[in-house]
């Protein structure tokens, strides 16, 4: 197995400690992997230039999975577009063609006090968001800003093709049998044509998963739905941009982020691995920073990558165990629990291991 | 003042009805108006085929502003897409350039259990969202569907210029320099040019705000601070795709949809009014529909397009009396209120005026 490792900005390098740490106390039980470092991000600008380097795309290509930290900060905001961090991140995910993005958002019962919502609200969430990630107006051209009688004008264009959409529905559906067998679309059919050829392609594949229940929600509705009763999901798939929205907005319904992993995949289940949360550089290198979300993106990355289901099961079972431990790192910290730092969670994960 | 009344479909008939009673009971106060009803959405389309019959569109020009139900239904969903009835709602904000839509999201506090989230995050909230209603991929072009080799693709335009950007950042501006001085763009600078114009427009105009704090959101995130901590915002701004979704979220933070106005303005202040929710066809023309959201639609009139500060407060202090005295709609209900339909709140209004 031979992994690239980009612990990109922020508190990225710090929370990639502490979980390649867990996966090395793996080694021997059928996790046995080589890790090659790479850049990217603002970590890339500041050293090469770029926020993808040639090496990294190299690497990138090379390795059978990609474990990324996070990106981005203040400090790259005002630099020019071509040299901002988050391109390192759509580069790769273009080139690897990882076009489904699968992030849980889930509530760990010891953390439901996190949650802004009512208890009663969130106790026992568990959604899967199947977001598409290589299409929509993330990639559309054309694209700019134009001069136009006299003034500038920009433009932007969504965009996807019946076959974009049926690989990403398909993953969806497949998920959703898995689970609890209800799969929500989510579009803007009554505005966007783009969105019409979506349902209606995701309409055409229920043909072949009678099993699973598919419905459709207008993403206005789908955005008020997450907050007036998330519980009513199961899988819901959706493009690139509402997916992006409507994944944060379910992540942040449990109140910890800092537990949500996420994973890219393409079509030959190679995939990268990140934490939902971003770069947070205002408490980067202060040992402050949750690892949870990144250890358990690293499960999702020896389950669908490397096939190591009883592996991934480790790691989310030891994380399970901290929790019920009482370790808390200052993000989900409440009276009553353990404040441990970074590398301190990391040692309680390992001996839960 | 001439009116231009829309009862539209489902729900919308019957609060219309009774928002017209309150206006009727102010006549002498002031509110001397002459109402010309005309039909869209789906009652149009069974009347006339088109969602905005052409008899629609000239009262719309002549009235001074217009009143509305709302639009839409299940029986219409599968109906050919210029037969829509949203497209009857997206037109007559075309035609009368209504490109500044004010929706306020406020807790009542005889209401703050309806929400989801916890009293101490929603206590009290008062944001005022601004969203642009002309422009973006609402009414972009190039769209459609098309064959491309041998598959469907759908396609849609996100486009704004510096103009359209500056006028509705004029409004958010004004709007915030009137209440908290806070004001929070919304936009995904990092991935789209137009919302890269977007951010660079709202900067240059802050020039003109010395008063009131500018600060930007990235999308993505500004639907996880909703739910996280919604009482950070006073107005936000954005563009009209983001503002649907976001706008929506907001509104269902306060758990009491059935309670929020909104208004579309043009130019010259003339303007669409209409509550924030849909047309409940579920319990439409059954006495059930809470009509308050629709009067405090037409205070947002008498207040925008008619300049009657008092006589709008007037109504707005009725509706905070009948909250105050127990009375609740289905939807806003709970033990030890007083349930009335939505006649009978009707009544308990005009009485509080
Ligand atoms: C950093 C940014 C480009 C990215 C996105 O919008 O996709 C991020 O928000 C995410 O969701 O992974
Ligand atoms: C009905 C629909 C076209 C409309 C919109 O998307 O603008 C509605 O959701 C709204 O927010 O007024």
């Amino acid at each position: 197995m031979k992994i690239c490792v980009l612990p990109g900005d922020g508190i990225g390098p710090e929370i990639i400690d502490q979980t390649l740490r867990v996966l090395e106390a793996m080694r021997g039980d059928g996790v046995n992997f080589e890790a090659e470092f790479a850049l990217v991000g603002g970590a890339a600008v500041d050293a090469t230039g770029k926020p993808l380097p040639e090496a990294t795309s190299r690497l990138a290509d090379e390795a059978d999975a990609l474990l990324l930290g996070a990106v981005g900060g203040p400090k790259w905001d005002s630099y020019p577009r071509d040299q901002r961090p988050e391109l390192g991140l759509l580069g790769i995910r273009k080139q690897l063609q990882l076009f489904a993005n699968l992030r849980p958002a889930i509530l760990y019962p010891e953390l439901a006090n996190a949650s802004s919502l009512k208890p009663e609200i969130v106790a026992g969430l568990d959604i899967l968001i199947v977001r598409e990630l290589t299409g929509d107006i993330y990639f559309g051209q054309p694209r700019g800003i134009r001069e136009e009688n006299g003034e500038r004008v920009g433009f932007n264009t969504m965009i996807y093709s019946e076959s974009e959409i049926r690989r990403i529905g398909k993953v969806a559906f497949e998920a959703a049998r898995k689970r609890g067998k209800k799969l929500c679309s989510v579009d803007k059919m009554n505005v966007l044509e783009t969105t019409q050829l979506w349902r209606d392609v995701m309409i055409e594949l229920s043909a072949d998963y009678p099993d699973v229940e598919l419905t459709h929600m207008l993403v206005d509705n789908a955005a008020m739905q997450l907050v007036r009763a998330p519980k009513q999901f199961d899988v819901m798939v959706t493009g690139n941009m509402f997916g992006d929205i409507l994944s944060d907005e379910a992540s942040m319904l449990t109140g910890s982020i800092g537990m949500l992993p996420s994973a890219s995949l393409n079509a030959e289940g190679k995939g990268m691995y990140e934490p939902s949360h971003g770069s947070a550089p205002d408490i980067a290198g202060k040992n402050l920073a949750n690892p949870l979300a990144t250890m358990l993106s690293a499960a999702m990355m020896l389950r669908y990558s490397f096939n190591l289901e009883a592996q991934a099961a480790r790691i989310e079972n030891a994380v399970k165990k901290v929790l019920a431990a009482g370790y808390r790192t200052g993000d989900i910290y409440e009276p009553g629990t353990r404040r441990v730092g970074t590398k301190e969670m990391g040692d309680a994960v390992i001996a839960a291991l």
